[in-house]
């Protein structure tokens, strides 16, 4: 579709001296989820690696266990007033069997819950529950593979560089191998293109993997990880208070502030190999 | 509550040297908003400014005017199991006259769509409607003022020192001035926390103002600030796309990469003055 960036006309000011020329920007735009013929959610994405995108999300969320539990997946064939597609709205058909979430109660937007809520810890009511464990299953990463992994994401960026707009997340090996990435102006949006390819690819739970981003590691990146059965989590920046605690309750590695030979390992430690 | 920040003990690795220490983090937690009793959304911020940041929210959201349409917050009286409350969790009630939103259509999570909106062009779908026109203000920025704003602003970045884990943005006078600052783990959150705490000092539209975000400049962003009628938005990093669109379609000035001296000015330029 070729909607990755787009030309614009800027002024660009430096100092004293200012010109009017052509820069590239990333696309955003809206993508509606569909699921059952019912709005499931409406997220801003760059687009491209749309069915990826939908299938990491859905895994994310809890909603399916695989790449397998979707029938089938396609764009709806809604126009704009030019009669043209806008590829902005995919409809998801689950697999038989696959039951069909409880859209109202979803997390981002439920009216279901009582004010039993406040009883539970903030914690407990934002987290899915995943179907992997990722404890004890033997991977490591050497700090020379983890040391060489921010510049080859940085090389991989292809559009990153023309637009300086764009998050990244790679699926990554113990040899230092890229398998996949993904960049998008969403940094939720980039891992949910990298898992829901990797499960088409490889299967879920992603065992014996780590997953790279360029940005911070929040509590929700952490979540994706651990819903997709990655047990390594290494971030180019800072991670939060509860992507710490996530991590260290579910036996997974996290890595913050991966630069070069540098890097603060917050939880899971047995995993890191130190040179 | 002093839960800005925590501390967790980390193995920081450089090179060949390897130590454990102590490690500053942005705490990131939860904060459920209640509308009338029923939930509106759930979303991770960072603790502090909570009150402001509803207010910011509903504004964003078009669910209320100003600050004054609501009538009360208060932190629900939820507790852990311990007994300690949350203060995760915000009970709004609006003023009297002020009609509750369609809880079950809001953008998020609709579930009343048809297909009807495939016949949309994608950008309404997702557009609210502002109550304010920032057009033919009169309200301009020098490009000397615009170039200091960027480091006021980290100076003014009390949390992000300590963890590199923080957003921040700022209301900030054509004369140089930041009104208010607010940090956040979440973009929109900082901005939020802003436009919340300036409807409550200086009432809606807030013209003749600029909002100065440390981040990339996504359509939300800038329809938070059309939100609420601040007719300029500049942001450290790039724009995208959907940004400069509604930037320009709505009279609002966007400029981009302000780094010190140099700029680029995607919309609006009117405003921008060159020194």
């Amino acid at each position: 579709m070729g909607r990755v960036t787009t030309r614009v006309r800027v002024r660009r000011i430096s100092g004293s001296v200012a010109r009017d020329r052509m820069d590239t920007l990333v696309v955003e735009e809206p993508l509606e989820m569909r699921l059952g013929g019912q709005v499931l959610t409406v997220t801003m994405r760059t687009p491209g690696h749309d069915f990826e995108m939908v299938t990491g999300f859905l895994i994310g969320e809890g909603v399916i266990a695989d790449a397998s539990d979707i029938h089938s997946l396609r764009y709806c064939a809604g126009a704009t007033e030019d009669g043209v597609n806008t590829y902005n709205v995919i409809d998801v058909v689950l697999a038989p069997g696959v039951p069909e979430p409880n859209v109202a109660a979803a997390r981002n937007f439920t009216t279901t819950s009582s004010c039993g809520v406040c009883g539970k810890t903030s914690l407990e009511a934002v987290r899915t529950k995943s179907r992997f464990v990722v404890a004890d299953d033997g991977v490591c990463f050497s700090t020379a593979v983890l040391s060489a992994l921010p510049d080859r994401l940085r090389e991989a960026q292809k559009v990153f560089a023309r637009t300086g707009g764009l998050h990244a997340a790679a699926l990554v090996t113990p040899g230092g191998e890229l398998l996949c990435v993904r960049e998008d102006i969403g940094r939720h949006n980039a891992v949910d293109k990298v898992i829901g390819y990797a499960a088409g690819r490889y299967g879920l739970p992603l065992r014996g993997m780590g997953l790279l981003v360029s940005s911070r590691a929040s509590f929700e990146l952490t979540q994706k990880a651990l819903m997709a059965g990655i047990p390594v989590l290494a971030a180019v920046s800072a991670p939060s208070s509860l992507a710490v605690e996530l991590a260290d309750q579910s036996g997974m590695t996290l890595i913050g502030f991966l630069r070069g030979p540098s890097m603060n390992v917050y939880a899971g430690g047995h995993r890191v190999v130190e040179d």
